[in-house]
């Protein structure tokens, strides 16, 4: 019954490490379908709370929601040639309609062929951009902005819990501008938003930049991106923001009429994020005793284990359900963990691997002293609070945690990025790990040969501090930038 | 630009009307994909007000959020028998993950099959349970409560928009027990929440009742349903909640070990509502000028439209907005329509279509007389009210707006239920249209005999008055209940 898992410490095997905080956290199961997770409730509360902070700053901003079908018609797939390009070899295939019983196995009726493949949506732009052209006749149609939550779907072969599965969780946005420069101003304001909730909601540090044009979005001009920096120095793409020009609009025909009564292709923009930062957020954050959340997408703030001893047990419960009555009052999500089938320590281990920002260990004594025994999750320092001051002590050291998880994250990021001259110093750099800021040819054939050589890539020609000061640092031609280089996930 | 859709009467067609109102109050779209709607900011944004309320509830009975795979191996779906019967038939059949080009053209890649063949879930019992016998061992791990909002596809050949689309979105709670009572407990539960939101949310009044054997959910040992009556006199079954005795759990092997050492199967239910109530909500409450929609689930409660006038305008728009703060302040939902380009009358029909409960006509006079000229959607009744008495005028009249629409469609129902007791007057009744109330004998054959000769179904055996207090209606053997038979969407 016990939560009983163990968790393999990071130097022993980061990647066996990222999976038993995953199963000891109780966030996801694998399922009977290869590379597709089951959020457990614990699991999903978590995408709630992130979901919850992206649709009111979406919302915010002047989008709507809606909902568009899950299946795309192949040849709408098929009408911008590089979107289609980059999505075709890893789409589910919808060709029938009905299964039937053969011999007492159920197999696929082959009189219930559909006239036409659909597959499942690996992202909306064909499916949304088909009708866009119904909605949009003139510039008072525009901008056109709007978001849909939903599951998509990308055949993966090769799959990781959150970080790279079939089918996943996200929102995308999807928007429709009467110029380039207004496209351009969303591109970059999908970007801040999502800068935002990382910083003050997920207590992460990512670089922002701009793609290498090899990296970018299939059918995209430009594709912005949050690059995540992981404890083992390896890079995570967090979102991605696209400038999509006139590229699907002239493809799918999406038109209207300027001021001037002249008939122009709108410039767009696509912008999302999945559950794939739930990655991002267990590999910055947790430690060897488990996860470690951020308060704000932690489903319990506060859990409180009261000790069970004889006859002051009803006095302790009763006192927890105080505490509980008036944490709560205060906003703070609370949890009391009344199992006495399970050891003291038992429940203390099983919050330490949900990553409960704070625990309270309410005993007898505490209770005769008025006050409350706590310990934070990323310090595991233990205090001693005054019952009467536990409401205002919880909002700062909810706070505080907060704004500790954030530092060390930029900390790490920072002092994992170093910059390099020469070719040498690069594969030397890169071989302990993190981020690597060079020069850069800006030509193709450097980032392949460079990828081919290491198994680093560009993750993003960064915002701040890009002007080239030298040579690329591959060929040793004139650079266009200074970029950033990482291995990734 | 103005919407300028006309509705048909429903004197001269209901079913035009019905498509009519959708169409004008912009709530969903055809799409490329057969019977799979594009839900229009408008439509979605009703969607998520019921959401909200139907999730406030559902976590607060004790349940959890989750999300299971999308896709259902054949060989799953297979597990329960009756389950399969019932879904293998419509569902949409996933071969192979990857397209190909072929001469230009794009196609499914015949090395791409899949070893085993997968269907979009029509429902999740099957992924679901298949994973539940890992999250139940002991009888502590006990009542298992748990809801996933998703979307599902059941390949349906006659759609329509909401009432019979081959994707839907809905809710589905899942539930686990230790005893079969516990479960006719939750099915009834379910049952009832569903009864408050109609209610209290929807201003619906349905009846609420057993299915019949024959029209229970595949793999169910009872379905609960509320009935939802039709202006035109049909039935609208507005969601179910099933019993599922120990059909799946013995089919997939979920047991826990009970509080005297047994290894015991687990008693299940599941329960769903879904975009179908949309359906429901507009062929009640709307009128010949559109939709009409009950508050708690009207994007905007209020709509004010001022009245462009030459020099006055500035002024108009300014008190408008402060109108605005004011109403928001309070917790109202307000949109300020300030287009210039369309006439005040094509600003007002485009909110009575929409459905908009309260619209207010601002112009400079009433500004000089500190008053609001306001009209009420459903009466047409139009108001003047003193402008320091808004708020809370606003809020009395979207409650008595809710108590009228309730009291409608209970009274509409209730008068529309008629008893027979022959099979003459059956069919005479029935020809009327409406909910018919009769004894039947309990059997399959009269049920199937009647559907064939009339095309009325068993909607439901209701909870209340379902004494027999005569025989069969149509086959004159003896009566085992009084039983709801009506034509149904």
């Amino acid at each position: 019954m016990a939560n009983d898992i163990r968790i393999t410490p990071r130097s022993e095997s980061y990647s066996e490490w990222y999976t038993d905080v995953i199963k000891a956290a109780e966030l996801v199961d694998q399922s009977a379908v290869r590379g597709s997770m089951v959020f457990r409730p614990y699991g999903y509360a978590i995408w709630e709370l992130i979901q919850k902070e992206l649709d009111a700053r979406i919302k915010a901003g002047g989008h709507q929601n809606v909902y568009f079908p899950l299946l795309i018609p192949a040849s709408t797939l098929a009408r911008e040639a590089k979107h289609v390009a980059g999505f075709a070899m890893e789409s589910a295939v919808v060709t029938h309609h009905r299964l039937k019983v053969e011999d007492g196995e159920l197999i696929v009726d082959p009189d219930a062929k559909l006239t036409e493949p659909f597959v499942i949506r690996p992202t909306s732009e064909a499916i949304m951009y088909e009708t866009f052209g119904q909605w949009i006749t003139s510039w008072r149609d525009l901008p056109l902005l709007i978001n849909q939550w939903a599951n998509v779907m990308r055949w993966e072969m090769r799959t990781r819990p959150f970080l790279r599965t079939s089918e996943f969780l996200w929102q995308e946005g999807h928007t429709a501008h009467a110029t380039k420069e207004q496209a351009v101003e969303e591109q970059k304001w999908a970007l801040s938003m999502y800068k935002e909730v990382s910083e003050q909601v997920l207590a992460l540090s990512p670089v922002a930049g701009e793609k290498s044009p090899s990296e970018r979005f299939a059918g995209a001009d430009s594709t912005m991106t949050l690059e995540g920096f992981m404890q083992d120095g390896k890079a995570l793409q967090s979102c991605t923001s696209h400038m999509l020009g006139q590229n699907f609009s002239k493809a799918f025909n999406i038109s209207f009429t300027n001021q001037n009564e002249q008939v122009q292709s709108v410039w767009q923009t696509s912008w999302g994020m999945s559950t794939r930062i739930l990655g991002s957020v267990i590999m910055t954050h947790s430690d060897d005793k488990g996860l470690v959340l951020p308060p704000t997408i932690a489903p319990y703030h506060v859990v409180i284990i009261p000790i069970f001893k004889g006859d002051t047990t009803a006095t302790v419960v009763e006192s927890a359900k105080q505490l509980k009555a008036d944490l709560e009052n205060a906003g703070v999500r609370v949890h009391l963990d009344e199992r006495d089938y399970l050891s003291f320590g038992e429940r203390v281990f099983e919050w330490e691997k949900k990553g409960v920002p704070i625990r309270f260990e309410l005993g007898p004594r505490d209770i005769e002293q008025h006050v409350v025994t706590c310990v934070i999750r990323d310090t595991d320092g233990k205090k001693t609070i005054v019952r009467n001051e536990v409401v205002e002590t919880v909002k700062n050291e909810l706070h505080n945690l907060h704004e500790r998880l954030f530092s060390r994250s930029k900390k790490i990021r920072e002092e994992g990025t170093r910059t390099v001259t020469t070719w040498d110093e690069f594969k030397s750099e890169l071989s302990k790990g993190g981020f690597i800021l060079g020069n850069w040819d800006g030509t193709e054939e450097t980032e392949a040969a460079i990828k081919e050589e290491t198994g680093a890539t560009i993750r993003c020609i960064p915002f701040d501090n890009n002007e080239p000061d030298g040579v690329c640092v591959y060929s040793g031609k004139d650079a266009i930038a200074k970029v950033i280089f990482a291995k990734a996930y």
